[in-house]
């Protein structure tokens, strides 16, 4: 016995001369989507100080919480929100279910085809629309119109189903992120239920993190002995702005230590997250690239980015330029 | 190099055939505060198929998803609930800044020494303490106070501190669920304030699986460039009754597969996990133990279990009697 110990302490370290004796295999880059550049330095250096034991900035596992806005963050969201698109699909569909649509604003415009004038209806026009697709059904039936949409809808410009118009650059962030330990949250002004059914595919982030705005729901036990949860047509939370810090508060229940955002709707996330003790840190994503994907900041009706740009400096938040910092935009279709 | 492969294979078969030649060591029993009978038996069963690869009830790690209420459920709640007698102590220590509570009920009765009167004050009374106690600070400091409470507080009936007052058998199955790749998720009535400072210590469960009731909170950035969540007397959401499917909609998004409650505030929460498809769990316990802890159900004030004892036979949810079926009620003092 004494023996064969002997000889696999011996093999043990033959293996590991040997291993030595070959050139060391370059480590891999995290991060091979990016550009070298102040964001991506800045994301590896923080990842690098709140994981080393011992370190003064080290963060424990569970308090490694990240925070991603989706819309213009993790996917496109131009011509305007992908939800929205789906909001207007729902419309046509849903139709012949009602004539009065035909004569009235703003369904009428989007029926013919108008999405401009539908998309300019004000507050009250886009609530009608949410309240037309997105209430007075269950949960699960809502998910699955969601799911079905995504499989035929196409984007107007790139031709490609919307879930992969995702930023590949931000997948190797929230995979990187996640294999140090930190567990990835979304928090969207988007809809919750929107979102959750594909998150988890796409992203690789759980339902359970996937923190938005929504709806009352409400519990229905039915005569069969099943029972469902059914959308109504009330707001519950919106989750965007000052609210973030809420749905995060709420859903969370810790302080992030990373955030990502793209428009001034998640200036109080960042502020929220890098205001924080310890070791902190805030990025925007500025959408400076008209010819891969758009350009668009201060003056834009969707994903407005100006007070932030003014703040990203005093805050010490590294600005990603789609255009400079970005290698690739789009995974490669599929 | 040939030979040491082959002696390190010859170890790994010779250390092989020895751990063979020892008696296997008994399978360590899951769940050892529990008498043998049928709540430890179906709980043992249904983990069992749930995680048979292959089998017809098997489940899938992420959609493995567990509820607890919390009070009465996972630690005691009786003489009243013990968020309630930490509010009766914080109006005790905000006596001296209220000269005016010595003349104004429910304070005056508290201060007074006279429990009963204040617990019987009604809805109206019971907001006006919560407001008083629970609202009007930083989400950080109303925690700071609740882990100070639980260091010095103690329970009039076994002299321990609360947190110590916790159900054994259901720390063991919290654990027996998560090493069978179960996510655990408290869903309460109670505050979900109160409880995040301390459910990851004393149920291993993580500030963002604990879903309860809440005040609207507010985000308020500061002029020194901190940031704080601050709690306002305004209520949110009470996450009891319908309202726990609601809960688990909003902060999980998926339908557990087995809950555990003891009250009828936990009835939707069984019903709407119980009434999926596929294999499914939901278990009442039951306080019927005067002697180690306290008997109630029908007629109780707290905790009251009426409708859930005539449902739980017509749903098939087992009945866990804690005098007959556990072993011991809480872990032994520190």
């Amino acid at each position: 016995m004494r023996k064969l110990i002997t000889a696999f302490y011996l093999f043990v370290v033959a293996a590991g001369s040997l291993a030595g004796a070959v050139p060391a295999r370059a480590q891999t880059d995290p991060l091979p989507s990016w550009n070298d550049g102040a964001p991506n330095k800045a994301i590896l250096d923080f990842v690098a100080r709140v994981t080393k034991e011992g370190g003064p900035d080290f963060v424990p596992v569970p308090e490694r919480i990240a925070t991603f806005d989706n819309d213009g963050t993790l996917w496109c969201e131009m011509p305007f929100y992908f939800q929205m698109a789906f909001a207007f699909d729902r419309v046509k569909a849903l139709a012949p279910q009602h004539p009065e649509w035909k004569t009235k604003q703003p369904f009428k415009a989007l029926l013919q085809g108008d999405v401009k004038t539908a998309a300019t209806a004000g507050e009250k026009g886009l609530i009608a629309i949410v309240e037309a697709t997105h209430s007075g059904m269950t949960v699960a039936d809502f998910e699955t119109t969601v799911l079905d949409w995504l499989k035929t809808a196409r984007h107007p410009r790139f031709k490609r189903p919307y879930d992969e118009l995702i930023y590949q650059p931000m997948l190797e962030v929230m995979q990187y992120l996640r294999a140090n330990g930190f567990k990835t949250f979304i928090v969207s002004g988007g809809g919750m239920d929107f979102m959750r059914p594909w998150t988890e595919r796409i992203y690789g982030i759980p339902r359970e993190q996937v923190v938005g705005s929504s709806g009352v729901t409400q519990f229905r036990l039915l005569k069969d002995g099943k029972s469902e949860m059914f959308k109504t047509a009330k707001v519950d939370f919106i989750d965007d702005g000052p609210g973030k810090p809420v749905g995060i508060n709420r859903n969370i229940g810790r302080r992030p230590i990373i955030s990502f955002g793209n428009s001034d709707g998640d200036l109080q996330m960042l502020q929220y997250t890098t205001s924080g003790s310890g070791a902190r840190l805030g990025l925007y994503v500025h959408h400076d690239d008209a010819e891969r994907e758009y350009a668009y900041d201060r003056k834009s009706q969707i994903g407005k980015l100006d007070k932030g740009l003014d703040e990203a400096p005093k805050w010490g938040w590294p600005v990603i330029s789609m255009k400079n910092d970005w290698k690739t935009i789009f995974p490669a279709p599929k």
